[in-house]
């Protein structure tokens, strides 16, 4: 299906036709669309737009990921079909190892993602599972050269479950999600509450600024931050003329 | 997957798997799964509870239905997985007939959801696309016993565009969306804000009690409905606690 680039929704339809091709080539996982469709919602709700607190919270992570020693990034199945370039070349700004995190595991889905970010030209992926972070089930295992040692830890688009686990484990975890009240936005030590298609571009953008002019130190109260994003949406509720 | 029952969204992720097992049968469109997901973010937001609003929005919707010359119910993927024994009955108490009504509409997909609803029992179901209903699209094609006479027709978890072509062809549009700013809720007459799965048994109870006791007249106000859903969830977006 062609969608017309005048459409109101353009782009929001054409992040969910890429999730629907990853389910048919099997990089995506069925559930993944759900995910998307529960993000969207949130989206819509804080304006489909870079809030001023998702920047605060995008300037703070890209900091903290620029000082660490073993900073890694997270992919799973949707992350890989919305913005592999993007996330790639993050990975690369940062010098940082990215690696396969599925909440559905399966070795065709670890096959089709790294065949596809491969394709994109990435040259740093992990997906081993030799080692182990804490939690109850077969999930916890991770790559020891990834978020087996890593200090920092990007999880986009990541369940409670996999940030509690990470958190237990001592690590700084950095997530992307849009809503902001859920489990991962709340355990994680900085949530940026936006889309990750236009959430990555920035984060780039500041990675690259703070490497040349140097890595300021930013104060960060997620909760705060989080309490931001909800405020908004309420704010946004309160407009009379919401149902024109 | 099996869900334990004492998972805090066991009910939710229930209807997830349902609708994934659809998209394996062919039942349910991939961009169903989406939908879902847009769903339970609203569903979350409203607190996963019939509201007062919404009972509200039911009674004067069975009301409607009862006194219709020629109701209609629709029926997509995604109701068929969801609740296919409750939309059977509730037709049968209407006296109603179900129709097929699909966004991605192919003869695989017709003849998955045909198959499924015989085998729960449906005895009264259309899915001809032999008349026109004024839409730009090949979706303008409905049933001439069905939609094509329709007086009152109920669209569950259906996008805007049919609902404004429903609207145009002069139609009674009741809906069922758990988003309060969709497109969908704006146009139609009725807007049930409800999960499907909590409103079919409601519906039902109220129709049965409205056969016996006599149809009442239900005064409704679709936009001030809706306001009141925003209200509720501007509401819950205000409790202090709501990060803890």
């Amino acid at each position: 299906m062609k969608i017309p680039k005048t459409h109101p929704r353009y782009k929001s339809l054409l992040q969910r036709e890429k999730l629907i091709e990853g389910v048919e080539n099997g990089v995506t996982a069925t559930a993944g669309l759900i995910a998307q469709g529960r993000g969207e919602a949130f989206d819509y709700l804080i304006g489909e737009r870079t809030t001023e607190n998702a920047r605060k919270a995008i300037r703070a992570a890209v900091a903290k990921l620029l000082l660490a020693k073993h900073p890694v990034l997270s992919i799973n199945g949707n992350v890989a079909m919305l913005a592999p370039d993007d996330y790639i070349k993050l990975g690369e700004v940062l010098d940082a190892p990215i690696e396969i995190n599925l909440f559905y595991k399966t070795p065709e889905r670890v096959d089709a993602i790294k065949a596809l970010l491969h394709e994109h030209g990435c040259k740093n992926l992990l997906f081993g599972d030799n080692t182990r972070i804490p939690t109850e089930s077969a999930r916890g295992f991770v790559d020891s050269r990834g978020q087996g040692i890593a200090d920092v830890v990007l999880v986009p688009l990541e369940d409670g479950d996999r940030t509690e686990a990470l958190k237990k484990a001592g690590k700084f975890v950095i997530a992307i999600d849009l809503n902001p009240l859920s489990r991962t936005a709340r355990k994680a030590d900085i949530t940026i509450v936006d889309n990750i298609v236009r959430a990555l571009p920035l984060m780039i953008k500041y990675a690259e600024g703070y490497k040349s002019r140097g890595v300021p130190n930013i104060e960060f109260n997620n909760r705060e931050n989080l309490m931001g994003a909800i405020a908004l949406i309420k704010e946004r509720l309160a407009d009379e003329t919401i149902l024109d």
